[in-house]
């Protein structure tokens, strides 16, 4: 299960001062959810209940009052390794757990995500409006 | 002929927030009609009515109840293999038939496709308005 | 002489959507016209009237009642091959001949040229406004 | 099935000199037999025998009496089309049926094949050696 | 633990040519053995011992009798995913397992892993000659 | 410690003109303080303070009555080698002692560092509006 | 010394249409001013004044009543290859010589300077506004 | 026709030396025979002849008493223009035209056509052996 | 000064297998002695010595009876980063250095170093000759 | 005229090991000499004495006693600037001063030259062999 309790702040720096922060993880796994687009039951028993997901994560936002901690997201997105969960619900679900934790001004969370029975998904998922001049 | 009755949608499981959904197949073939850019009528009589044609179609869209089931889109687009089609209608009719089943917010539908007779064509259609700020 | 009679259309399938078409010919060659900016007088005299240049030539357009036939349009591009024709003029001809064919909503044509004297040139001429939301 | 018999030489014009002629069709396309990495039953259903591959077939030899003819080269890769063959199967074929029509000096065939289940695959088969100096 | 039992061979279609087969797998993933080159002990405990390593595997290899099948070298890759073992390790173990299978003519491994602490690490093992001509 | 008295400016040869100024340094170096993302105490203690961090800062702005001078842009640079600085922090401070030793209409510092723990973090921050048509 | 006088130009062959002529030439160089970011006074005197400074010169512009002449332009760039002067002096140089000549109705220039001393310029002048929908 | 007659030499500066000199063409076109692999006979008649081709041609040789001159393979290869020509001749042809001018210690022509009908076609052809050491 | 004390190793996994291992650091920085190539005496005060060179440092070799551990190499190359080396040194240093560590069957260092005074440089050292088919 | 007198050395740290150190200098410009590819004698009079070369020069070698000194090489080139030399000879009197200076075990020098009349030239030039294992 992911962990959002993994997740740490620190206080923004520079809170006076509309600017961007942009994490980038290139290695990003999953598993998928039983009956996913490339794999029969056989398969699946293998990693208990999934073939595995990868993909790249990127979190940009507009910090308020915290930032992320880096090594803190490190280990939250370690968290859904052996997890099953489907492309639309990770995305949306990082949205939540990082932007709760640090109620940024806007975030915006992009999953992209390998290629699986011919067909490439990039979801991208958003909350409030990135500041002008930005 | 292409068989939208195989395209399959699973209920939103963000309904309340914008987002987006990008699915992206490079490996679309359909054939091309009597009369095509590059083939006399001795090569059409071989595969039963055109040439082949290869491109890369993406379907973007922004889910309203509902969201497009991937391996069902990886059959619906099977489904165009032996079907002879003009690169305009099969955009179109991808459109149609895709944003019809889960009826979103916005879609676009891009046909990227390969070189014919020295020509690179792609064709671009959507219905809706993309939501702002995603 | 470039040839407009060579180029066909046939009806737009969709005619209710506002829809764009790209079609992209990197093999575009014509003639530069006598006194161009790498040949001397001798040279000129071997290809009748000017040395070769080469392009690529993007035509893009929102169709109204009628589509650009692709055959027909890699005949009317071929037509320029023994032709001296300037940059700007060919760019804006074509513009004239293929719009002024299919009365599209919006067309834009651009020619991409390879580097002659060290210079690469791009052309880009208009008509009428991209329809908003493709 | 393949049709080998859709291929066709041309004599070859300089036969006195080792030279060498590489053709390469990247829209090569096939069907996995039944049982393949990705897909199930249900699904090889819809392509009556297994779900599409997609490659690259590459050629490349050193002609000796007769070089092969374009077009049918052409006209025998799309006879894959709809026929289920393994990839090992595929480019071993293909250099037994190109190599027997024109009894090159030497001969390779590269398939390079598309994603299927996280693996990519190159399949390399050559007859003969390549002639010094080319 | 990596599981060998679960690769299986089929019979080399064409056992009597020298011909080459190239598997390609960019989503390997595996974890880093205790005492890692970026994590510390909190971190290991996250994942059961270890952090988590990616990479790229390549086997290509010479069959004789044998093939490799694809379906069966995907999962045996996945048996990787939660085990700890080092990168010289791996890289050698599937060598000896995947060869000790099919007994081909000849095999290279070569596991291509992303950047720990600023460096790259790529391992490279062989067993055998790589017959000429192919 | 960064030194911010090493900035030299020269007065704006062009001062009634909006103009765009970019300058992009790929060697900006410098220490993660304590408890950085891939070190441990007896790492931190080899360069005095923290592990090395490696990036590429771009520098734009409009100038108004003075420009930056390249050269002492580079010392400024160099002097954050042996300082220990978190990345936020970093692009604020150089955004600060540039924009304030030159005064521009408007000026943007983007830090865009290496892949850190799997983590690649880029930082944006900027001081007024970019003057239109420029 | 840049020599202005070295430009021509000629009428513009649809000047009833907003369009867009870039010219982009790969080959500018010029010297670097005494006292330059990585030379000493012994290296300035062998080439009487500065270090070469090397960089791509982009013009763009939507013309009225006037077109740069391709040749002359090629000429006038040239005449910088000996002459000592400032980045963001030729650039705005170049704007007012170019758009002196030909009046246009908006031109940009870009000046994309090689690296000296770690640091790549970019400096990008413009006079007037893009004319809409080209 | 192409016209070996335009082909120049000089004197090689430095005879007693093996080295090697390259010269690229990307901008070759002829026209194809009747018959082509893309064209039908209404085509051909525009072009009195044959559908264009297009290709780049690399020329690499290690030359004894003499040099080609640049500017008349420039114009030698103009020659070609409004030839119908097979690629295997071409290269070849021009192989023989060139060599037979300079006579050089070793030569090899390459031509890489564009892609027609779906198959790309690279021509080598070769004269003597690469002197060791260059 | 380096630290080649910092350097550790382990015992070879698979000593009776040719193999080869290849470690790549893109974040090698040292200072460049006093005189180097792009600064004057003032600048080198600011680093008391020199100024900073940036590269990339390649470090391939076939184990004999131990392997290179990563982090302690990773220190290693940390510790050059505060010293005065020129190029071709650092590069036969830690050649002799880390082979001297592990005695490899053969090891090879390549520094390839960024652009200096608008000259890149690449240096390559070896020990030994690389086993044959690995 | 090129200046050799500028070309210094110093003595090889390391005499006894066979290494290679490759020097690669981006910004090579030198004068054509009269009756160039692309130019007349108008534009020949602006330079006295020829249109101008662009070039990217890489040398390579095997030191012996002695190696290059990087600044001086870097004004040697520069010394090329104004001055009217063909490829084939620069490429050659490079070889040979710099050879002549330090007199290596073996030198390769490469002269890559942008495109002239559509043409692009590369020459290689060689002296000794290259050590074997480097």
């Amino acid at each position: 299960m992911p962990k959002p309790e993994l997740l740490e702040s620190f206080a923004n720096p520079y809170p006076d001062r509309d600017y961007v922060i942009q994490m980038t993880c290139a290695e990003f796994t999953s598993l998928c959810p039983v009956g996913g687009i490339e794999s029969d039951a056989a398969e699946l028993e293998l990693l208990k209940g999934g073939a595995p997901d990868f993909g790249t994560i990127t979190i940009v936002y507009a910090p308020a009052a915290a930032c992320v901690e880096l090594k803190s997201l490190k280990l939250y997105l370690w968290s859904y390794r052996n997890d099953g969960v489907f492309y639309e619900r990770a995305v949306n679900q990082i949205l939540d757990d990082v932007s709760g934790l640090v109620r940024p001004k806007w975030m915006q969370v992009v999953g992209d995500y390998n290629v699986r029975g011919g067909i490439k998904s990039v979801i991208t998922a958003t909350r409030g409006s990135r500041p002008p001049n930005v």
